[in-house]
């Protein structure tokens, strides 16, 4: 057993996350600080040493850090250590991450995809535990994916597998950001289900959320709960267009658990059953059966849990 | 290096046919016999192995069998080589394989999936060679799928991952033999390419192929490289189809190659250029950038060598 600690780091446009990560997944230490990104890249390399440094300070004298796993949002060269892109933070194209911070800390640092991380901390220490190929799927803003087969993040050859939200259940349908038609994300955000909401009451529907000034996923959910037919409509279509895009990659994948989690997932069974009712009719028979579609355990903790461990197994 | 043989067996439910396999994948010696599926699993099995006899006793007297793998048209449970399901074989359902032939043979024997074992022979030894996560597509009756993750099967949870044909690409599209509506094998395989040129005739479309008595892939590429505007548009849409779902598992699993075989693939350009422009337009932009689109190289010789190239690497 490795006694040492890890430390995660989840890396925001706004703030930095980190925290020192027990074996177990315990977070015996946690700070949480400013971004600055727009004071430009060494600053918040600056910003992520400094945070890891007292993180460091901090924890029982006896215990060692082995390692700093950092999750961003953006898409990296895991090997190399470099952010190619990252659409929230300015001057983080094409910039090398993990030289730099090493010499710093003076100790090993992985990177990689925020969505890549959180998969892996649900996998190590949430609703993934115990299964040997999970899909995490985060329904937020967009929808997030991160692939873990065989225990491991699954990067495919340029290290951007996962892109589950761009799985299109509609050649038809929408278009999405990405340019695509049809892509889950334009129905199981919380952008697909508002507007789903906002053309049915375009349309006349009679409901509840007629009277919300904002829609949002929570104003729909507290109407929901309540009965309102058109916000559980809502859901359910959006767990619907969920469970096609789940059928596809269980049909694929063979995989054991989908863990659903982000905002949007809080309103849990009205999104997740319709989800289990459509894989369950569309999916092959052993692919429905040998899939759990479960919701997410750890919140806002899995990237930083998750990065952690990353940290932990690539250190072994 | 290992010189031993490895033979492969391509089981079908009409014929055996069995190889020995050097290590660079050439088929020293081959032979073919009849399948007799319909007077039951042993007698199969006695087939199976008087075939690996014969073919151990025609190899040169230096070479030594390291092993067997045979490919399945069915449902595999690899781990315990017994087969789960096969539609076209009587009697082999929960049918327990490997123990029986491990006896008759006194080598180890391997099972796999028809489809996987396919998808790997193209990767070891065909058009899939050199990449390290691969797609193959097999075009025919119906459509198959392999995958090879990191120069493995990827099976899933119980063996039954790579059915890519049952992805659907339109949720409200045509219902398919597994119940699901819109899988990708409604469009890509003879049948869809069949339907769709019957229901233009039927509308009314000119075409050269309404001289034809039988519609099949074959009538309708000699007709598409004559010129005749239906017969492309029949290809092509099955191209554009098969590159929405590529597109998607572009997306999902960042694969390097996608090796496209099976009858239909004999239109070659025709599909596989319209299934790369939707991929290119379709795929986020370093997933298509990542993906080659290309013809399988092994035609049927693909399974057979395939089986010998996982009982190969099942020995190491």
């Amino acid at each position: 057993m490795d006694n040492s600690l890890y430390i995660g780091v989840d890396l925001g446009g706004t703030n930095i996350k980190a925290g020192a990560v027990s074996d177990t997944g315990r977070i015996i230490h946690e700070i949480e600080t400013a971004t600055e990104a727009d004071q430009g890249p060494p600053h918040v390399l600056d910003r992520i040493a400094g945070a890891v440094r007292d993180l460091s300070a901090s924890i029982p004298g006896d215990a060692e850090i082995g390692g700093v796993g950092i999750g961003i949002p953006g898409q990296i060269d895991v090997k190399h250590g470099l952010c190619h892109f990252a659409p929230n933070m300015k001057g983080w194209d094409e910039l090398s991450v993990t030289p730099a911070l090493e010499e710093k800390l003076g100790c090993p640092v992985i990177l990689d995809n925020d969505a890549n991380v959180a998969a892996l901390g649900e996998y190590a220490y949430g609703a993934g535990q115990g299964s040997l190929h999970m899909l995490m799927v985060t329904l937020g803003t967009g929808v997030g994916g991160g692939l873990v087969l065989d225990g491991r993040i699954f990067r495919g050859v340029r290290d951007l597998a996962g892109e589950f939200g761009h799985m299109s259940v509609d050649y038809n349908g929408f278009v999405c950001s990405c340019g695509r038609k049809g892509c889950i994300e334009e129905y199981a955000s919380i952008r697909g289900i508002v507007r789903m909401v906002r053309e049915k009451l375009d349309a006349g529907a009679e409901s509840s959320l007629r009277s919300v000034e904002k829609l949002t996923p929570r104003e729909i959910y507290h109407d929901a709960v309540n009965g309102d037919a058109l916000a559980i409509e809502a859901f359910e279509r959006a767990g619907d267009y969920l469970g096609i895009a789940i059928a596809d990659v269980a049909n694929l994948l063979n995989i054991e658990r989908v863990v659903v989690g982000g905002g949007v997932a809080n309103a849990g069974d009205f999104i997740l059953n319709a989800a289990r009712k459509r894989v369950a009719q569309d999916a092959l028979p052993v692919a429905a059966k040998s899939v759990e579609i479960v919701r997410a355990e750890l919140g806002n903790s899995a990237g930083l849990v998750g990065a952690a461990y990353l940290a932990r197994t690539a250190a072994s």
